[in-house]
């Protein structure tokens, strides 16, 4: 596929265009926000970039979309979607990135740093073991690129990693992979449970008042999507302790709104979704890297399945 | 070498009484605590066995000892001893719980925990981006079986290692290695240091005004000794900026007397010698496999460099 016109529409246009430039990349682009948007660009051009959108543009008329970041739910969810359109979506450090995330508050957790601020607040010396990772079970939500890497990663520490997918096939780095279906009855054993699934009409809602009933004193990390967590069940989980503590990057509305009691809650971390930030650089190489391997007719890991939505 | 008769002392003798009998060891034991002790039973015995001893015990009347712990400056620092008596440590698993302890602080430190908590009790919602390990530069003071594993597992992710050693001399996992007079040029490009060292005449005081004086916004981690540090030198640099944060594990006088002004400094974090508890059954594991390796006339990778000092 030859693409020669390239829409680029972001707030940050500006860095793009710079790090565009400097690639010395010898195409047709044009810079836009949404709001400058016109149908005739649209006409125009052969791409369309963008983090996310906003809007329900008509895709028909590019042969390709790129999403600048992970997620690709902004184009898909309750959305239709000409699957004539290729879309592909980046994928470059985001699982380095979340790996460090998740480990960070396991070994916040397992390394007792809280109990020990604690301590030192009283001037207290009270030498309490912390455990070892390859204590430890973990369930990670997705076996996907990001899924997998997290896997990887807690592997090296001697972690018990199991994983929940779509189709419950073994994976490396995993012990066992089961569908959301056949899982619950591990799940007492789990010391954490990790999302990083995309947000689809399957995973919409998934941790549900059912699904924490089966844990026990579990720490919870959400790096996926907010809208795949009941906000109720997950607080009234953490309420009966069936989940021990949740560290939360995701959420149905963000910024997450000051009245939402999750910020009150002793036993939650926010983060202002920045476990796998995309930075304009990465997101710039992983956009080239495509470019050629599309003009290249390559293979496409970063391509999106239309059907699965990720 | 023929071990019969095996002296342990300890406080936690019952704990190791059982857990010996469970290996089934054909040995004659005493288990006393240092009160209990008498010349006549150093008399009587092939080993002698112990976490720490605080006395000066004449060790020439046995063949082995044995530290159920990785430090051996309770038997050796400021005392002599006689080189016909073989000294072996406890190595086990220290090297992984130490790289966990650590590892939790740098991740603490680069995945902004304390940024983002402080936003969650203002209900903030601020998007700073965590950097990544690999873009993280560590010296380890060190190159042993601890430091090394440290090396080992901070490698894995990226990070820039650089160690310090008597030697100088490369080991796997460090980008590069040095003595303490030649590493000083390289400590203003580090983002943390992390010293593993054992209490010699060597390292005492080792980290000193001179030391920090190099250092720039540092995270300094000390799980080797506290002797090694000089405190008031670790006050003025915390005071000055050079060290950003210390976690401390170790300390001049355990416990930390309350009096410590190291307790109410807000950019400390002290635990109370925490990161490389041996557990006894480890401690057992680790002696049995010493005493099976000193019978079998086999390589002993935990002996005791006397000269050295560990």
């Amino acid at each position: 596929m030859k693409i020669n016109k390239i829409l680029f529409v972001s707030t940050l246009n500006k860095e793009i265009e710079e790090l565009i430039e400097k690639v010395g990349l010898k195409k047709e682009c044009r810079y836009l926000t949404e709001g400058e948007l016109q149908d005739e660009d649209l006409e125009w051009a052969d791409a369309f970039v963008s983090f996310k959108t906003r809007s329900s543009y008509d895709y028909s008329k590019v042969k390709w979309v790129h999403s600048l970041g992970a997620g690709v739910d902004s184009f898909l969810y309750q959305k239709k979607w000409d699957e004539d359109v290729l879309l592909t979506r980046t994928i470059c450090s985001f699982g380095q990135r979340i790996s460090e995330y998740c480990l960070s508050y396991i070994l916040k957790d397992i390394q007792l740093h809280d109990q020990f601020l604690h301590l030192k607040s009283t001037k207290r010396w009270n030498p309490i073991t912390p455990k070892m990772l390859k204590e430890a079970k973990v369930m990670i939500y997705g076996t996907g690129e990001i899924g997998q890497k997290i896997a990887q990663v807690l592997s090296f520490f001697g972690v018990e990693v199991y994983g929940v997918s779509l189709s419950g096939k073994p994976k490396e780095f995993f012990t066992g992979v089961y569908t959301v279906e056949s899982h619950f009855s591990l799940l007492k054993q789990m010391d954490y449970m990790i999302n990083t699934l995309p947000l689809t009409e399957k995973t919409e809602k998934l941790f549900d008042v059912e699904i924490f009933s089966h844990a026990s004193s579990i720490g919870f990390i959400n790096v996926g999507r907010g809208e795949s967590i009941s906000d109720l069940a997950l607080y009234e989980a953490l309420e009966s302790g069936q989940v021990r503590f949740a560290v939360l990057d995701v959420f149905n509305e963000e910024p997450l709104p000051k009245e939402n009691r999750l910020w009150e809650h002793p036993n939650v971390v926010i983060t202002p979704h920045i476990a796998a930030v995309t930075t304009s650089k990465e997101a710039v190489e992983c956009f080239v890297d495509t470019l050629k391997n599309i003009e290249g007719d390559r293979h496409l890991a970063n391509k999106v399945d239309i059907k699965k939505g990720f």
